[in-house]
């Protein structure tokens, strides 16, 4: 029987990776929910193609253009944020793909996971944010989540037959971004069109400026101690500019284990789906000697501060981590439509995370208002600095 | 409960280093049977420290010292190839660990793996020799083999939690031994004292030379084929001078795990002894800012002969690596004693296997055969080079 999947934002770079990789196993996998927020003509195409059972578009003027089209098939077409989350949670999916990019993943993730459904995390914020919340959710529900990050794939394979007791810690690869040898005072002029091009994945603008910043890996730290139980000393990250080794786990014993494959999100995505199976994929292959040297080097905090505020974050736990997210997503922003500068974002991520005020342990509630009070702030510092 | 141990052949490179493991973890292991060849004043002090239930000195002359060194204990002594046999087999041990170097290592672990005992395997010859006849027995007695070879170890621990149907292929990694960057030209004068100085690990003699002739990784070869029930077309040799990745498994779905760690012989000693535990080790740890860059290439086949030999001896079968393995055993000898160069190693090896008669499907004795007519042509050769 197929494993049947709900996609949750489909026509994003995972949402689009993920149809990929599952229009390569059609009888493994049945598609029963896609979702998008306001790309209707591709939501429509995908629909038509993978026929789901339903399809909400999140932006909901959109609505009837979505319906229009797809009213010569049987697919079930709604719309609004409320929808996402009740097609996430009641429909007959196994797994839940979350893929929504930015902290409006969050709510859907959540309610995927009451209904006891298996998630597929690919929206960073989810435990970024509320990674303590969502672990207990996870415990009362007795859902999992599979990691689908290349790093945290890499660890999650890692771990396969090992006892996590003899975990002594983890290294996630970063690969440095376009500006890992930009120097500081280049770097403060880069562009956004210079932020958008990263080395080695293709990926959403959000996530690509993420990672020139390091923020991405400051979020992956995060994540990982919520994914891996860790402690905030038992996380390094280690720039391998080659994007080869995806991370590693070292041992109580002495001993390393890393998962390497090339850079290419479709080979996580369908460890993901297809877990705990293997299926035999098309995808190229990993060779080594065509390979160029690895190398490893130890990430300049100075120069990338993001990932020094990002543990800084995890150190203070409570609602820090969501400070911080909400005041990067304000700040990336404001980067791309070019009011403030490449290193002006970790001013406003800084300035933020000093300002609001501080919970040990939020629950959802004050997790939303400290999301909102965040980008506020953010926002107010963002308008200083332009007058 | 302490795991109760058997370790043969403990004076050597492999044996010294599990005891030297074995002393970190007085409570977690009691050592039931030592046992060398002739070196019988390190055996008595090993004897002494770990106070076995017995020791057994292969080479019979040396029973009466060892018997004297140890009258004030209460250690029993025997000596000779059939007490050998009968205590690894005889004993209260859970494990055998076999580091007798060459052929001779063969009829002990038969005679433990006839007894149930688990095997943790660093005698490399029992499988090159008997890999069929071998997994047949493990079949019967339920017994099974962990290896100990820093490769075979490196595969092991990637295949953990992992379907061994999704195993595409694997790769060994090979340093290259101390002659990788030798002109072909300058290999045929190198001495002996030159293929005894390996770059990264610290090993017996012989291993020491079969690294540098590549024979070694060629027997690594035939060997992972045993272990892990792979075709000769799912085994890559690719050079990776650092030897910090042991070696990799390549999976079906695209994915690639590799164990990694210093070149320290103690971490997959420990790893075999502790199985499936890992226990916490005391020994330096890999730090990746530490390391060089990571390179690999493709073996040079013309200058490392052995391997290219190794790989015909195990696409051909039955008593092929077998009549390989003794003519390099002659072969290596011949060299340490000063009587044939560094590339004549080869020559042997390969006259041997072209002159000796093929078996397909050879049992035991006709090993037992094999092994003595492929010495003897081997031999023959020798003088036939030296006149």
């Amino acid at each position: 029987m197929p494993g049947k999947i709900a996609l949750l934002g489909s026509t994003g770079s995972i949402g689009t990776q993920t149809l990929d990789v599952i229009s390569r196993y059609r009888e493994e996998f049945k598609v029963e929910v896609l979702t998008a927020y306001e790309n209707v003509d591709l939501l429509s195409r995908q629909s038509r193609q993978f026929l789901p059972d339903s399809v909400v578009i999140g932006n909901e003027k959109h609505y009837k253009k979505l319906k229009e089209s797809l009213r010569d098939t049987r697919v079930k077409v709604y719309a609004g944020y409320d929808a996402i989350e009740q097609v996430s949670a009641g429909s007959d999916a196994d797994l839940v793909l979350t893929a929504i990019v930015g902290y409006s993943g969050l709510r859907s993730t959540i309610a995927a996971i009451r209904a006891g459904k298996r998630i597929a995390l690919a929206n960073k914020e989810t435990l970024v944010v509320a990674g303590s919340v969502i672990n207990n959710l996870l415990k009362e529900s007795g859902s999992n989540i599979i990691p689908v990050d290349s790093e945290h794939s890499a660890i999650y394979q890692c771990l396969a037959g090992e006892d996590r007791n003899s975990v002594e810690r983890i290294t996630l690869t970063a690969s440095g971004g376009p500006f890992l040898n930009t120097p500081a005072e280049m770097i403060k002029r880069v562009k956004p069109s210079d932020a958008l091009k990263h080395p080695n994945w293709n990926m959403g603008d959000k996530i690509t400026v993420d990672s020139a910043t390091m923020m991405n890996k400051g979020m992956e730290v995060i994540e990982a101690k919520w994914l891996f139980n860790l402690d905030p000393e038992q996380i390094k990250v280690i720039i391998h500019p080659q994007s080869i080794i995806h991370s590693l786990v070292h041992f109580t014993d002495g001993s390393v284990k890393a998962q390497l494959g090339i850079p290419d999100m479709r080979i996580p995505i369908l460890y993901a789906l297809s877990y705990p199976r293997r299926l035999k994929s098309d995808l190229p292959r990993l060779e080594l000697n065509k390979c160029s040297s690895f190398t490893f080097f130890e990430p300049d905090l100075k120069k990338f501060r993001n990932l020094s505020l990002a543990f800084q974050a995890l150190q203070a736990g409570g609602n820090m981590p969501c400070i911080m997210n909400a005041a990067n997503e304000i700040a990336v922003k404001a980067f791309l439509d070019g009011k403030i500068g490449f290193m002006q974002m970790s001013d406003v991520v800084e300035y933020t995370m000093e300002k609001d005020g501080y919970i040990s342990s939020p629950g959802l509630e004050s997790l939303e208002l400290t999301d909102r009070q965040a980008r506020e702030i953010a926002d107010k510092f963002i308008n200083k600095l332009l007058n």
